[in-house]
């Protein structure tokens, strides 16, 4: 028996995190203390989704009072997949209360639309239902950034690092939620790691908020895309999104994090012991800079001297070198660490940057960052893997050992790492399928941008779903579906397939 | 050092074989002795293609006479290779010859396309360039035939039991030329075995057109459609493709021959030993005929009540329960077997029946068959490695081993399996851009459908190459990247793939 008390008492104790989260954005942006403009019906309605947050928060504490701590593995798969799919219900509820069910056609009228946008945030994924983000309230823009910045590093790690009570059961968890074949950076005390991870991730928040700042971003959206930016997702305060502010310090400062928030974490915690050799040593760090570098190369050669739309509408006829090479590179860094911010809208440019942007998307950052995608040391490792199958044809006596650096991969990890990118690839193909049922006058480029942009947590995708565009056209079922593949997507696809397997739920 | 003079002299061996067979096809087609119509053109450029190919493979069988007489697995992929690339040429001649160079606008008029044409034959793929095949005489018409025929078991195979010059190198061809992962059916005197497997091949289609015939088809169409039913081939001698005969009778007979042809020979030759249990014990018959018949009742479901173009141009505006089961029916085996016979304009139908086919192109056949695809048992194994790795998320500790049936998959043969997968999605995606790079007015449906039919040896596929279209509107590049893919496809990757890795060349 799967101890489901226990489950939903954790469960419930996350919703109670959430809602004080939510509090605090609901403080910070109202007439007392904040940003905010004063917004009494905004105010309001976020009061409102606290209420049910904490109130659904205590009845599944209460329920689950009484019971074993004892978590094994398909408690901590259970709790990890109901923590994101529950947490998400939660975080949807300010939208929906703000706009007041059904009385008109904004987006956030249908509670779909709500939990999509607030899946979206949690995953880091950044696509929106929403075609004006301008019109929203201060208080609700700064939750959408906020979400995604508690879903960067994990919610469950969050937690695991603030409360005490789980013991050895947060070790699994954390494996369960980090993101990544390895667990490298994983300290035996798993409290003090998922601290120190989170120390990291918020002095990147607070450095690239001053950065921002200094470089003339106004507070607010400075805030709100910093949180977008370590977290890897992608919602932006502004309708052009980054290209907006045409400002290359502006557009250099998030390249910069972008950057630094696909690396793994654990690298940062070895560089902070002083251990600068790990880096070059690091062979995901490696080929993850190796990508960035060709893909930037090729990218910025292919627009060199044509023509590029930038998000904000400004049209600019001839690329130049420069403006080549920081559209190029910021959209390259955005979608191979699954960010997706815009700058230019790259549906418009040729076969070879747009073929390469969707590999990137599949490729992602590194385990153990805040990016999407299935990560840069799964892909080496099955490209070993496969150069190493097909020399077995022709010389099939010698025994190999795959490397990466100096870790020698055991055949059991090279099986998962295949075995994974194959469902990776299926689940996308399936869904693709599934849109077009579910929406038969969909075009097959969309319904495939859109399966592949949510399933590694990109955001923007091609045709319509790409750069100008957004989710809010969807039928809810449609976007169920995506909030499926955005959670799966995040979870790395177990905890959320083995949830349909008969055998998790039969006692044993 | 690779044994390259005996390569050579085989692969001319193998240019004999194949003008040997031309040649039996010219006379045929002759005023002397068939069954044309006399015409002096065809029978001229025929015979100038036999004696270019006899010279070629005496040139060759010349150059490497003297050479020691080892096979290696280098040497055995190399020689498969090659025999299929440069088989292929020779094939191609008589397009060639007959088109007369450049004069007009024919499509056998550009090499490429007669290369495509040939290629396409012997791959048993059965992709067109032609428009118009009834405008070709009949000698070319029973040659395009007669390639499929000859690719269906394997030229090398056939050349193994016709010659006895391999010795022990004879079942390392065996292995690299037959299909699928299991040398299931081979028995230890390889010689013999193909003979047996030619038998039957032949038994087939002796029985095959002898019933077409009864069943009021022409001879020489029976003589075409029968060496294309029984290769898993496609090309058909009529413009309208099965579909123009509308007959109930022919086109169950060819049903029946499809599903046969898909069916792993090896059970055959069980099955003429008396071993009548070995068809239901064997796991990938059984998961063959599932797939057939859950994928039938599905399509069929789906046409019932619809609308049925079918490639003569006549239209069933709501098809009955008879008409939705023939086309369905039909439709579901030819390209599930790989075979792309076409009754039914399927780019018609909707997006359940389209997905769905386009999956069995992928799954393909049963090893050791004619077919193409990816073989029911690869499917089979890898689903099961799938489960496996699910549950292995929630039970780490419990040891799982893999059964197809009685055998136990070792997990050498499962990490192959799935990698082999991962490769052919990956080659069918690559190719998709590289089409699309070549052609960017191509749309991406009509790029992917087009590598995806030519990689599993299908024949027809969707939008711009789709049941009432050719491919005789593709570049020349295009054109050429499909042939790899067919041959790839054909010899199951690894014997072309080999051929791009650095290390297939070294010397040991």
């Amino acid at each position: 028996m799967i101890n489901l008390r226990l489950v939903l008492r954790q469960v419930g104790l996350l919703l109670l995190v959430i809602s004080a989260a939510l509090l605090a954005v609901t403080l910070a942006t109202s007439q007392w203390l904040g940003f905010g403009v004063y917004d009494l019906r905004t105010t309001r309605s976020m009061l409102q989704a606290v209420c049910v947050g904490v109130a659904g928060g205590l009845v599944l504490w209460l329920f689950g009072r009484k019971c074993r701590s004892f978590i094994g593995h398909r408690e901590a798969l259970l709790l990890v997949a109901l923590s994101w799919l529950v947490g998400a219900v939660v975080a949807a509820l300010p939208y929906f209360f703000w706009a007041g069910g059904g009385s008109n056609t904004h987006p956030f009228t249908s509670f779909v639309g709500c939990y999509f946008e607030a899946m979206s945030g949690l995953s880091t994924t950044g696509a929106t239902v929403l075609a004006e983000v301008e019109s929203l309230p201060r208080g609700l823009l700064l939750w959408r950034a906020v979400t995604q910045w508690l879903g960067g590093l994990g919610i469950v790690v969050l937690f695991v690092a603030v409360l005490p009570s789980l013991g050895v059961g947060g070790k699994k968890l954390f494996q369960v939620e980090a993101t990544g074949p390895t667990s490298q950076g994983v300290r035996p005390r798993v409290r003090e790691t998922a601290r120190l991870l989170w120390l990291i991730y918020l002095g990147f928040t607070c450095v690239e908020m001053a950065l921002l700042c200094f470089f003339g971003m106004p507070v607010f959206d400075a805030a709100c895309h910093t949180f977008s930016t370590v977290a890897s997702g992608g919602f932006s305060s502004q309708n052009a999104g980054i290209g907006g502010y045409d400002s290359v310090a502006i557009t250099g400062t998030i390249i910069l994090f972008m950057l630094l928030a696909g690396i793994n974490f654990g690298i940062y915690y070895q560089l902070l012991r002083g251990r600068w050799n790990m880096l070059w040593r690091d062979p995901e760090f490696r080929c993850y800079g190796g990508i960035l570098l060709l893909g930037s190369i090729i990218v910025v050669w292919q627009l060199y001297g044509g023509r590029i739309v930038l998000t904000s509408g400004k049209l600019i006829e001839s690329a130049g070198f420069a403006d080549a090479l920081v559209h190029g590179v910021f959209q390259v860094i955005s979608l191979h660490t699954g960010t997706g911010f815009c700058t230019a809208d790259f549906d418009q440019w040729g076969v070879v940057p747009k073929a390469l942007l969707v590999g990137l998307m599949f490729v992602g950052g590194s385990a153990g960052s805040t990016s999407g995608g299935v990560k840069v040391i799964r892909c080496l490792v099955a490209a070993k893997v496969i150069i190493a199958e097909i020399e077995r044809v022709f010389r099939p006596a010698v025994v190999r050992t795959i490397k990466a650096g100096r870790w020698a991969v055991d055949p059991e990890l090279r099986q998962a790492t295949v075995v994974y990118l194959l469902i990776i690839v299926l689940i996308a193909v399936a869904a693709t399928v599934i849109l077009m049922f579910l929406q038969p006058q969909l075009d097959i480029t969309t319904a495939a941008m859109a399966s592949i942009a949510t399933l590694n947590n990109i955001g923007p995708g091609l045709a319509g779903v790409g750069a100008m565009s957004n989710y809010g056209w969807f039928e809810p079922a449609s976007q169920l579906v995506m909030c499926v593949l955005m959670v799966m997507g995040r979870l790395e696809i177990y905890a959320i397939l083995v949830l349909f397997l008969p055998g998790f739920w039969r006692s044993e």
